[in-house]
């Protein structure tokens, strides 16, 4: 299979990597996806500062940041529009769990041709609720890290291309989010998002409206609700850093129309 | 770093995979690990029954059986006397978690030369009581899967080369097994292991013990249980493929000393 991607495995161009590495062995790394807008990385040092708290959270060493740097420098020049997602593994070792004390972390730079999922327009999008019900696991919540396969499975579920979401809910039945991103909910001035210490992922666009909420008048609060919360929301969106911010036209029986805040919360994001 | 091992990638000689590949960038895939001895794959047809039954459940479709042992009998020409580990990923696929339809899977088998961690001997080993609580997720619960990070901090907790193994919870205080092996507790003559329905892994030689035990007059029983069970065990032994069957001698405060029921165990795993 021919993936077009632009790959740098520790600074050298190359599509593979050692079969032995621990982020295929055991899914030990982390990863952030990010947008390359005509050569330029945005969001990056929120990017980096995510990948490096995650990373620390596994004990696995962090390389430079400008290692980073240099690599998407390099990215740049193939794809100046493209996804970029930084991997970092805890490397390679000897079979075991235990990894060696002198184990070196692997730093993989992928970039893909944009092909966002789905970007922000002024129709909102149609999403659908999840069967797969996330475990949960304080020790790895929040983490970005490469144990995806709950994310892989709730894909699956569907195959719609209309549909390019579903809101996930954990085993007690919290909502968590999305698929590949993380979930909104307006509530008068208040803008509600799921707590992220039993399942789910912190991502670097969920955290930039949490900040920028007070900024249009709106409360951010993080929260365990249900779905009924979700239902009877004034609005809801879902964020990631590819399509920053998308709107929810339907959900099952429920429709929306566009939120008067939408383009005020995406103007948000970017200050 | 140099793992001395010998590889075969889809059938190749090879020492790298794909970095597109989906066992890299979300763990989405299945392994099984066995041992070789003198050319003679232990417990194959388990093996291979138990990998293509969790492929199953993930929708990874398995390769022909005689493809995996065209591999190993391959890799036993190399090492006669190894660990081999065979994965099986969903294959290579374009960015995103839903993967195309006409995606292939990649079939990876490994040996290393034997460096088994510990071994079935006269003495019993030191096992502690891990820290880390593991997720419940009932829709992986009992695949040998690669999303193994929960493994690897729970491996991490300690660095005392006496001590192999420790006992993991899940996050409601149930029993659930081993950090690389399950766990079974003897009580009259009742032989215990827990339900791996919610967490844990679905080990060839659980299967194998558990099938046994009426031959040597004992009761398989799996079940839920507390730490306070375990540590008022008449015996505990962890099983995996590579070690067999172990007997705990000392766990925290509390000491057993060698089952009767040991050699008959270990004999009856065999038959």
């Amino acid at each position: 299979v021919n993936v077009t991607a632009a790959i740098l495995v520790d600074g050298e161009w190359s599509e593979r990597i050692n079969a032995s590495d621990r982020g295929l062995m055991y899914g030990d790394g982390v990863f952030r996806t990010l947008r390359m807008e005509q050569g330029f990385p945005v969001w990056l040092e929120s990017h980096l500062a995510r990948l490096e708290a995650d990373a620390l959270r596994l004990a696995i060493s962090a390389p430079a940041a400008w290692l980073w740097q240099d690599d998407i420098d390099r990215l740049a020049e193939r794809y100046p529009t493209a996804v970029v997602k930084l991997v970092l593994t805890r490397g390679v070792s000897a079979r075991g769990y235990r990894p060696d004390a002198s184990i070196r972390s692997t730093r993989i730079a992928l970039a893909s041709p944009a092909r966002f999922t789905y970007s922000p327009a002024a129709d909102g999008i149609i999403a659908r609720v999840g069967n797969l019900r996330l475990g949960i696991q304080p020790r790895l919540a929040g983490i970005k890290h490469l144990n995806r396969l709950e994310n892989v499975l709730a894909r699956m579920e569907w195959d719609d291309p209309k549909i390019p979401e579903a809101i996930l809910m954990d085993i007690d039945g919290r909502v968590v989010g999305g698929t590949q991103g993380n979930l909104f909910l307006l509530r008068g001035d208040g803008l509600f998002t799921p707590r992220i210490d039993r399942a789910g992922v912190a991502g670097v666009t969920r955290e930039r409206l949490i900040a920028a909420a007070p900024g249009i008048g709106l409360r951010a609060v993080e929260a365990d609700f249900d779905m009924d919360a979700v239902m009877s929301a004034d609005a809801l969106f879902f964020s990631n850093s590819l399509i920053k911010l998308s709107w929810v036209q339907q959900l099952g029986e429920r429709a929306w129309s566009r939120p008067d805040l939408y383009p005020a919360l995406l103007d948000a994001l970017h200050d």
